[in-house]
C-alpha cells in the first residue's frame, strides 16, 4: 500500500462510501461496518455515528484510535457480513478472511483488501448525539488495485455502486483546496 | 410532491448524495450546496458541516430551520453553480431557475425540481466542529419523477453518479428498522 498525503484524504470519504472501521482493544482486532459518516474538515477530520450498540465502540472509546478502511464493490458480502455479526462472539478478520496489516501511527489494523485505509485518532465523542469526531493521522492507498468502485448503503438493505464520474473541475476550481 | 413518512427518510440521505440546503432569513430565500452530511438517527436526524464561510449559515443559525433538498444527476450544473456563488450578492433561486414551494412546517422553501425535500429544525449547533445537528420534521418526494439517480461529490471537482443497485435486503433484514 502506498502512503497518501493527508491533504487529499478527505476526498476518499466525501462521496459517502460505506466503510469498515477497525479497532484493537489491546487483545484482539475487530471491525464494524459504518455508513453514517461525513467529512468535517480538510485536515482531514471525519465524523462517524456509533455507540454502545456496536461492540467495537468500547475499544474505540478506550483506545481513542481506529482505522477507516474503504471497501469496494467486490467486497459487498464482506461489508454486509461484517455489519450483521458481532465481535462479541466472532473473530471477524478470520471469518471474512480479512488481512490485518500493522498501521503506522495507531494500534488498530489496516485491512489489506481495502482500496484505502485512514488511520484515525478520536478528537472528541459527542455522547448526546453518538457522534465521534476523528482526525486522520496517516493514510494508505492500494494504488495498483483495479476495482476502485465504492458502495453507498441506502439503509434499506440495498447498496448503490459508483457509476460514471462527471468532471466539473474547471467550474469548481475556486472551491478545491490546495493539494487535492 | 407526495408526503414521505418520516421513518424511512434517513434512507434518502444515508448513501451520501450531495444536497441543496435552503434557508429563509425572514426576507429572502437562499440555497447552498452541501456534501458534508450524515445520518445520525433514524427518527430522522442528520448532521451537516457548515459555518460562517457559507452565507446561508447566518439564516440557519438565526431561524434554526432549513430544508435539505436532494438533486439528481440532471441538476449537476445547478449543484455546481449554487455551490460556487454566494447568496450575499446573488438570488440563487432566480439565477438557477429553481422553483421555491412553501414547506409545511418551516419557512425555508422546498425546491420543486428536486427528487426529495426534507424539512428540518436545528437541534444543536456544535460550534467547535462546525457540525449542525438537524431533525427532519416533514418530507416530500417527487414520486412521479423519472430521473432518480443522485450525485456524490468527490471533493476534487468530480462527481460520481449513482450506478446500479445491489440487493442484500434478505441478508440485512435484522438490521433494517421498521417502516423502511
Amino acid at each position: 500500500m502506498r502512503t497518501r498525503k493527508l491533504s487529499s484524504v478527505f476526498a476518499l470519504m466525501e462521496s459517502g462510501p460505506v466503510v469498515l472501521v477497525t479497532t484493537h482493544d489491546g487483545k484482539r482486532s475487530n471491525v464494524m461496518t459504518i455508513s453514517w459518516t461525513m467529512v468535517v474538515d480538510f485536515t482531514p477530520r471525519f465524523a462517524i455515528t456509533t455507540g454502545a450498540w456496536n461492540y467495537s465502540y468500547k475499544a474505540l472509546r478506550k483506545t481513542r484510535e481506529c482505522v477507516i478502511a474503504i471497501p469496494t464493490v467486490d467486497m459487498l458480502d464482506t461489508v454486509v457480513g461484517v455489519g450483521t455479526c458481532s465481535g462479541a462472539d466472532t473473530d471477524k478478520f478470520a471469518k471474512f478472511k480479512l488481512t490485518a496489516v500493522p498501521a503506522k501511527r495507531v494500534k488498530a489494523p489496516l485491512i489489506k483488501e481495502c482500496v484505502a485505509n485512514i488511520e484515525c485518532r478520536v478528537v472528541e465523542i459527542i455522547h448526546r448525539h453518538n457522534i465521534v469526531v476523528l482526525e486522520g493521522v496517516a493514510a494508505h492507498e492500494a494504488s495498483a488495485r483495479k476495482e476502485r468502485r465504492t458502495l453507498h448503503a441506502v439503509g434499506d438493505g440495498t447498496f448503490i455502486v459508483d457509476g460514471r464520474k462527471l468532471d466539473r473541475r474547471r467550474q469548481m476550481a475556486a472551491k478545491i483546496p490546495a493539494g487535492v
